[in-house]
């Protein structure tokens, strides 16, 4: 079943230990669309500007990502520049250039309309929301978000939780949201704004979901526990960004590729989630996640459940 | 199979955000004792002073630890002082009493002779090689160790490492031994230094395995992908002292138990492991290791399974 993410699609500049690029193909759709695309269709909705090459929305279109909702504005593309020098868990951000993002009015194409799947890339919740209204009819809609938005736009981003069966964040910003120190009470808190289920990403440490009795269809068994996936220990992280995009697009696309969410499903989609992270941070950029096949994804999903499986 | 453990056996006064504590009974050896309690015989070696009554004997004794190496010298017991108001994930040392430790010289009675698994707890490594070097005909030896005899005593901890089956220690102590901060890097760099294999502690997220080719007798399988095993999140944690050492004792407890110590063995005493530290940090000190039965051990097992595995 197809996938449509609202997200943004940009340039990054980044520094890592590893050394520095300049203006690279990023941002969350982007990452998030690769990643997806290898388990289901996959169209994006997002603003580009005149520095945009046809080289560059290759990219997408070669992995088969549908860009007929990528608008092309006058101005420049969404920049971003960030760090890892100080900490490779955890970007600094040095700029950020929103540019043609200022003045963005998502619009869905027509072919758009019968989309089951709706990611909401960590963007402006009043983008969000927007797209989420066009699009009531999905069966199951995800979401990111980050401190910017959490802090500074509380009740816009409240009315975004409220509509979400899954909710993607990191640990800072779980505990930030909920404005509780322990995760456990932290995932309890959050539950309650209005996400079904709840994804805590640990970065190298991996993620856990947080269920709740409406996080499957009634007749489904309940689920209480939580669930950890593991992340894979790298030897090598060259370049962290778009780790967390990866994983929500891994985790996604496989749940949209299967005809059924049940719990077993919807942990190894966690598990896919892990595996397309650990790919993302190999190379720079979304370089790593343009030349997979489904055979390499499936061979690592093996490792994954090795490193973390009694058997 | 009978564990001899080499350890502190202290008083500890504790302030956490759910109160505090004083005089305590604690010590890295006394919390890995309990926990092992519950898998394997245990005999204890240690200095005590006079303030140590019977009553704090008798919580070891009547979870059937042997005290017959527990000796009793002039003076004060070692005395720990901590706060864990700051960061609950880390301890912040107030102060340290090593009272009668600081001449302690360990004495391993005839009847400790025969034990087959050794655990050398956080202490001065030069005990920790006391000990060792009077055991030499044991078949397993696992060791801990903290910041301060990594970077203070450097030459005398690479003594110990050289005859270590096993080194427990957490995220932190890893990349300070090894000068790197890639865990992948720090465990390869670690694994040259002597342990054949290599646990590291995450805390709230686990731990990880990182084997080497002698981590099993030659003949068994070669296992080169790293394990990880995870930790229960928990909605309350009221005390997280002796959470490492109640793991080590978790782990080593169900390892001594097995007849055999091959990948899968070594690996489900990892699950054990973290399974105690989610015991231990339920209550003030030592009070929830006290009063545990298998039964619920097994059942918080199983939980562990279901918190990681696909199934």
């Amino acid at each position: 079943m197809a996938i449509l993410v609202v997200g943004s699609v940009a340039f990054d500049s980044i520094e890592t230990p590893h050394g520095r690029v300049e203006n690279c193909l990023g941002g969350a759709a982007t990452y998030f669309s690769l990643a997806a695309s290898y388990f289901t269709p996959v169209r994006v909705i997002a603003v580009v500007g005149e520095d945009f090459s046809r080289e560059n929305e290759a990219v997408m279109t070669s992995r088969g990502v549908d860009t007929a909702g990528l608008e092309r504005a006058n101005g420049k593309s969404f920049h971003w520049t960030g760090s890892y020098l100080q900490n490779l868990n955890e970007a600094q951000t040095l700029k950020t250039e929103l540019n043609v993002f200022e003045t963005f009015s998502p619009k869905i194409p027509a072919a758009y309309q019968d989309s089951e799947y709706l990611f909401l890339a960590n963007i402006d919740p009043v983008l969000q929301e927007n797209v989420r209204s066009q699009m009531s009819g999905v069966r199951m809609v995800c979401g990111d978000t980050m401190n910017y938005w959490i802090t500074g736009h509380t009740e816009k981003l409240a009315r975004v939780l409220k509509g979400l069966d899954a909710l993607l964040i990191n640990d800072t910003e779980a505990k930030m949201l909920a404005k509780n120190d322990n995760l456990v009470g932290a995932a309890s808190r959050i539950l309650q704004m209005g996400p079904k289920t709840l994804i805590i990403k640990h970065g190298e440490y991996g993620a856990t979901a947080f269920f709740s009795n409406r996080s499957f269809p009634s007749g489904t068994e309940v689920v209480t526990l939580p669930f950890r996936a593991p992340a894979l220990p790298l030897a090598e992280v060259v370049d962290p960004t778009g780790a967390g995009d990866s994983f929500a697009g891994g985790f996604f696309g496989y749940l949209a590729s299967q005809p059924e969410q049940t719990p077993l499903v919807f942990k190894t989609a966690m598990f896919y989630g892990g595996v397309m992270g650990s790919f993302a941070v190999e190379r720079f950029g979304t370089e790593r996640l343009q030349t997979l096949d489904r055979n390499e994804i499936d061979l690592r999903f093996k490792l994954f459940r090795g490193l973390s499986h009694l058997e």
